[in-house]
């Protein structure tokens, strides 16, 4: 009943998958497909896996076990070690997930558990699946209360030695919306604590530590980012990296796929990074427009509403600004494109774009305005006089020096198309998801260079001809995806005189 | 952009499963796990995939693209052939998914839609997993109805030359209750036209398709079907072969694993079935008790109701025969021993078990009623008769033959051990569901020998040391498996005098 472990190359993502040979000599592997999980044990370790069938001894030999890489390294032992295998007894906490899809309310010991054994990778994909379904249907302010600390219990805590230490946080949606990397050295400038920890992309083209990538190091330890918030007030790193939320980045990478992103998630996701980031202070980003994650203001204070109920339960103080999510924020999309956009910002450049500066400015207001000493108001100048003195370019260089400055810079493109307007007229709208679909289709963020400059705004008059935005990409295939799926739809709506701009897209 | 094939020899069950290099020349893979799934094309044939990533060359080299067996399978080209690849658009059905999931009901199109995409392999185990719960949370009868012919409409259609076409089924759950094998041959002995088609186990000891393999083929196509039918008024085979609802087995293939189970879900997989296997007239055996999957009077009567409402607008008599579901019917559990059960009650074996017996008389006696010809009331009399005359061991036998006859015979065990009663008492209750897992566990239906042998039931008086049943394996980690289950938990409760059961268990 004993089998030795081989490593499979294979990256499964979140999910466990261990390989048995259809001849394995110790056991039918076909009767735990039944089960569809089973345990795998050493010395007392043991982690849950799913299980696919091999028919071929090149992979799986009779008397082996394959783990595919996160089974591999959850398991931490070496290729050639013994294991024993039995069926996996189904979570407990999958009953409490059927429970929930019953229609009933959980407790907190139920919402517990079942983030503790997402937390521990034993739930199959199928199973986080179920559970976010039946949450999205109906979930109770208790329940996402409950969920928000224990999301946040599975992680990490940080804690700073400060009376406020503030964030800011967008909801996400809206591409080029990079502010985060304007907004912390501002307040790092007026000598608040801001220990920002961002995501990377998971659907989108950027996420912050993407972009912030591309300037310097982003994946660093609890102790390195202690360090370098001694140092600078503030730092910009990876989020996934210091663990905050473990249960979240799972949850998340199910719910990305199937496009599920409810209001109780989205608040669960972000108050539970928060209560473990150990803020005391937090001013929320959310942006309002046809094709942004909020999409009416009905919506929009809803969710106003749950962060406020949530955080005041956590004993943090939050503000939500309702924001212009109409169109892309800033020019370029992509994390070298975004790059130079905030640095352009920070560099006072005349070329930088005028709406993410203000929005920045705006952001690091409601910020600044939480310390005691500056008056109501009195926020938006302090701010302005942080950037345009130089003051926050100073902050930004010396975050970057502490984290550790990139050793390269990578340049936008090479390949390039621009995508034309079909017609004379006024920009109507602009879908910020086909947007964000086209840079990722290019090859952001992988590809660091690639994306798009977005070269017309809402409102700006065009010409037949004249450039929408412009493709950047790294390879030809990706290349071809983009320029094709642009050319099918390329997301910019034009209105003519007097003819409605559905007719003219 | 153009890869080669490589066939990766892993059995991924439903879901089509791709393998890119990492360092594959085309493209950057990791991409296309954004999108999740990517689609593989060549000369107008296409399959939808999800993406793992291979870090090793010796799986898939840089300029190849893997495909796991059903991949492979469904994709229909050999190895080495050049496909190109691109991402997958999410199938238009799944904004019908997030729609239900946000509490509405689908309408006709929107359901057909998600079926279509689903029996078409376009669906991750996530996606289905997705679609199943949020059925789950709330179905409108109306939107039963549309799963049910949708479901009907993604198969096989079989269509009979005679005015009645009966059929049997059981909701299942309840081990051991092998009726089909029996009612079949004395109906067939009626003159009655019966297809029984019936499936292979999924995550219980035994299908009637598994145990029926025990004496003949059972996996016929739908042309042999037809001759059996011909020759003999009725068969006993596997529908999976036939497809007569190919959506149905991907569904119950997440629906397991996730112990999902509603009312709906059943209704609309035993309708559709029915449908497109042209039945006229359809007896359903519902059992009934603690842990059958009907469990109080209240839910028999919802799940009766249902069953009417689809069946009535299906055209399509149907009777509704609530059962005793406290416990296993006959005494074996698992193929082989559910075989010899069966064929004892056939020959009119004075040992074979009598629960078995006359609870197959009364479900052929509501069937053989469905005759015109027969007199309500006098169905159970002409059941026994043919029964007894030795007419339903002939039809059985020719049915055999004409199927196919067994070569072999497997015999039961070989290891066996006995679960013994911890305690004098009477037997006071049987967990069904703990007696099948334990079947399960010692390796039915795979090992066809494999499986429990029942000794005591309710009512029975037991001694200290008394077998309460038999575990047979085939192999010693299946045998383990299951007598270790079965020594933690017995699923048997015994009450003493005066004393509750639970006390004694």
């Amino acid at each position: 009943m004993r089998l030795k472990i081989r490593r499979i190359p294979l990256d499964t993502l979140r999910e466990n998958v261990a390989v048995l040979a259809s001849n394995c000599t110790a056991l039918r592997p076909e009767a735990f497909q039944a089960f569809k999980r089973l345990e795998v044990q050493h010395d007392g370790r043991s982690i849950v896996a799913s299980l696919d069938i091999c028919h071929d001894r090149s992979m799986v030999g009779p008397d082996e076990i394959g783990l595919t890489e996160p089974a591999f390294r959850r398991m931490g032992l070496a290729e050639g070690e013994t294991v024993s295998i039995s069926p996996a007894r189904s979570p407990q906490s999958l009953e409490y997930v059927r429970t929930k899809i019953g229609g009933e309310t959980l407790n907190r010991h139920q919402i517990e558990s079942i983030i503790q054994d997402i937390a521990g990778y034993r739930y199959s994909d199928m199973e986080i699946a179920a559970f976010l379904v039946a949450c999205a249907g109906f979930l109770s302010t208790d329940e996402l209360l409950h969920l928000t600390f224990a999301m946040a219990a599975a992680g990490t805590s940080l804690t700073w030695d400060a009376p406020i230490v503030v964030d800011k946080h967008c909801i996400g949606g809206i591409p080029g919306n990079r502010t985060s990397m304007i907004v912390v050295p501002i307040v790092a400038a007026h000598g608040f604590i801001m220990p920002k920890t961002s995501s990377r992309a998971i659907t989108s083209p950027a996420g912050t530590a993407d972009t912030m990538e591309v300037l310097a190091r982003v994946d660093l330890t609890i102790d390195e980012m202690k360090e370098v918030v001694g140092e600078c007030n503030a730092c910009l790193v990876w989020g996934g990296h210091v663990n905050l939320s473990p249960a979240d980045d799972i949850l998340i990478g199910v719910e990305r796929p199937l496009n599920l992103d409810t209001r109780e998630q989205m608040v669960a996701s972000i108050m539970s990074k928060k209560k473990s980031a150990g803020s005391t202070h937090l001013v929320i980003d959310l942006p309002l427009g046809p094709t942004a994650k909020v999409r009416d203001s009905m919506e929009a204070l809803r969710l106003r509403k749950l962060f406020e109920f949530v955080a005041d339960r956590m004993n943090l103080h939050v503000e939500i600004m309702v924001t212009d999510g109409t169109q892309p924020v800033g020019r370029g999309i992509g994390p070298v494109l975004e790059a130079r956009d905030v640095m352009a910002v920070l560099a006072n450049d005349a070329s930088a774009p005028a709406d993410l500066r203000e929005k920045s400015f705006q952001l690091a207001a409601r910020v600044i305005e939480c310390d005691p000493a500056v008056r109501g108001g009195a926020g938006y100048e302090r701010a302005r006089h942080l950037l345009e003195s130089g003051a926050a370019m100073a902050s930004m260089q010396k975050i970057i020096e502490a984290q550790g400055r990139a050793s390269s810079s990578p340049a936008p493109g090479p390949l390039t198309a621009d995508i034309l307007a079909h017609a004379d007229g006024v920009v109507a709208s602009v879908d910020c998801l086909r947007i964000a679909q086209l840079a990722r289709l290019a090859g952001a963020p992988l590809d660091r260079g690639a994306g798009i400059d977005v070269l017309k705004r809402i409102g700006d008059k065009v010409e037949t001809g004249e450039p929408l935005y412009r493709i950047y990409s790294a390879g030809e295939a990706h290349f071809n995806f983009a320029v094709e799926a642009a050319e099918q739809s390329n997301g910019f709506a034009l209105a003519g005189a007097g003819i409605p701009a559905k007719a003219l897209a």
